[in-house]
């Protein structure tokens, strides 16, 4: 590994910045963005208050950075949007969807993180609001077009419409992790929602 | 109205009392149970930091209050369990459970509360973890003796089993409500979940 790659002052610096992020998921996950403070976070990341605050300035930053650091983690809904257009290709989109929630079981951190922050940003208030507003509207214009697409081939086994089959799977997702970090002998998250999915689009269990 | 029931010494603390969990609903939803602090309750209620810890020494005792108040309000789902006996009564129990949930669509305090808390709550060291994880058994349980009742009779239309459609039904009513909070112009909680209801079991329809 060279000094320019892997040890300058630069891998230094984004390695401090990465340790910096690691803590914010644990503090954040556990204690919401509220509850952590920015002594905890210096403290479970090992460096100082004053070299966190030359990383980071306030708390707001270090949330947008952390909420950018999960969308590229659980490989963003929206990026799956880009590589596979739900109105052209519905049953692989919804396919790639579930490939996403069943690899998020596999970080509890991220899903923790994502349980707290959605639930206290339910508040107009709280820094990350539109941040979770923009991303369920963006995900729920997702598995619309993906339901319309279905239903116009006629493969669509539901009565509801599209939108509300879209607020329907969101909602699945979002309230089975949040179930299953409660409970997670009994929750089943990947296979409730296959059954779902397989139940409204016949089409993926093929 | 009487000395003795409106306006003696227990009367006066148990209005102190009712206001200061008032303001709890508000702390509690806005920052979660560890942004709130004791000196911010007290200033919401109108009344002394010393005040306060007269009525709650610690604020782990407000929380228990609290969600102790929102299970009354809410005609909580254990209560409605015991009046309807969902093994014996399937439909007439799934839709009082509806009326539930549409009943807390007017006290968005109470659903901010809701999902806030059990957001932060995932993580096993909070103070309400016990509540939530026993709370969501309960509900599960009520949902699973109403669909095996109804698959029974014959009466389910669904190939998953009564265990994933009660965590299906679970999972939807929370994920709807937080979609909701953020978008309370295009998620129809309601028609959402009776839909799914009535796609399971169309004997709700009639």
């Amino acid at each position: 590994m060279s000094a320019t790659t892997g040890r300058g002052p630069y891998a230094k610096s984004a390695e401090v910045r990465r340790r910096i992020l690691e803590a914010c998921v644990d503090a954040f996950g556990e204690t919401g963005f509220h509850g952590a403070t920015m002594k905890d976070i210096a403290k479970r990341a090992g460096i100082s208050h004053t070299g966190l605050l030359h990383h980071f300035a306030r708390k707001e930053d270090l949330l947008i950075a952390v909420l950018e650091l999960c969308d590229e983690r659980s490989a963003d809904f929206l990026k799956s949007a880009d590589a596979i257009d739900p109105a052209e290709h519905p049953v692989e989109a919804l396919r790639g969807m579930l490939t996403v929630v069943v690899g998020s079981e596999l970080q509890p951190g991220i899903m923790e993180l994502h349980c707290v922050l959605s639930g206290e940003a339910t508040s107009p208030e709280h820094p990350a609001h539109t941040y979770f507003a923009q991303r369920y509207r963006s995900v729920r214009r997702f598995y619309t077009e993906a339901y319309t697409a279905l239903a116009a081939r006629g493969e669509l086994r539901s009565e509801a419409d599209p939108e509300a089959l879209a607020a329907t799977t969101l909602a699945l997702i979002n309230g089975l992790q949040v179930q299953w970090l409660f409970d997670r002998e009994s929750v089943k998250v990947e296979s409730v929602i296959r059954d779902f999915l397989v139940s409204v689009a016949p089409g993926l269990a093929r």
